[in-house]
């Protein structure tokens, strides 16, 4: 059984799949071990008490960036954690916590990477005036979304979109993304060349 | 009758599918009366010749980027040109030559735009460990691989992908794309709002 840990600052819809992934075996022989969020008062934590799921916040707010992570990574490991997923995690990790959790630390993000890193994502691809965007599960490096790419899923932006019509369309597309990549994770049968993750 | 002029540098590839479309009434109203290239004994233009169209070469070795440009405009405006397409063209082009076409100049490029602008995009997506690729239609303005998107097809990366079975599918798109592209501007029922171009 392997433990997957979350963390969140929101409403944490991508955590809402996964669960319902993981409950439902299409992320087989995992549960989530813990759920932590950043923040007081999240839909994410609502969420995980609904489920059932253990939870905690550890706020960072006035808090330095590495303590902070000192205390989330010491709950995680105490669960032996062996799978961090990010879910809306407003808030950069330090190399330090990056180190402890090496190629275990997945997150999401809501455009083809390269393309569009950095807030609001969505937004930023549909000024641009592409015709394709996408999502994309990345492993964590010490970079901004930045790691090594598990699983991208492209969405077409249609002509009646807006932004928040194409952001809807992209979530859909993460929900699917993220669980496909903990499982490609989870079974381990990839190696990385280069910065290509290359399934066996 | 509306007139392509086609710009060129070496085998053409999207040249000859444009050319294809043409004769085959897919791109309809619409005749290439010119194919242009910028080299001495380029498959492209014994294509041109195979296929009984007019063609040119004006070599640009030597020649100031302006001064070329001239005499290509030259040739495209004698031939009441109402679209020029790069078709692998490697040149640059002056702003002087892209304000004579203003929003009548387009480009394909192998990546899914804003990602991998420049030369050899595919071996850069590859590289980079991209999961989705694509090409990407656009309007030619003074800044490389930079005008606004009319279309973009996805393509996926395979896991037995290497950078040359990915360039082929990649290939195959963009001569599907090119054509698409083609007709929506050669329509016209659309209008650039930002850098997005939005169908009526």
């Amino acid at each position: 059984m392997k433990n997957i840990g979350m963390l969140l600052s929101g409403r944490g819809s991508n955590f809402e799949a996964i669960a319902k992934n993981v409950a439902e075996r299409r992320i087989p022989d995992a549960r989530i071990a813990i759920v932590i969020s950043n923040k007081h008062e999240t839909a994410g934590i609502e969420t995980a008490r609904r489920l059932g799921l253990e939870s905690l916040v550890i706020p960072s707010k006035g808090m330095q960036r590495e303590e902070h992570d000192r205390a989330v990574a010491a709950e995680l490991k105490k669960r032996n954690v062996d799978l961090v997923c990010l879910a809306g995690y407003m808030r950069l990790l330090s190399p330090w916590f990056v180190q402890q959790f090496p190629r275990r630390i997945l997150n999401i993000h809501p455009s083809l990477l390269p393309a569009f890193p950095g807030l609001e994502a969505q937004q930023q691809a549909f000024a641009y005036g592409v015709k394709v965007s996408g999502c994309s599960v990345h492993f964590v490096d010490e970079e901004l979304d930045h790691g090594p790419i598990i699983v991208q899923r492209a969405v077409n932006v249609q002509d009646g979109d807006d932004e928040h019509t194409l952001a809807a369309r992209i979530l859909d597309q993460e929900h699917i993304a993220y669980t496909e990549a903990i499982n490609v994770v989870l079974e381990g049968n990839f190696q990385i060349v280069g910065r290509r993750l290359v399934r066996k």
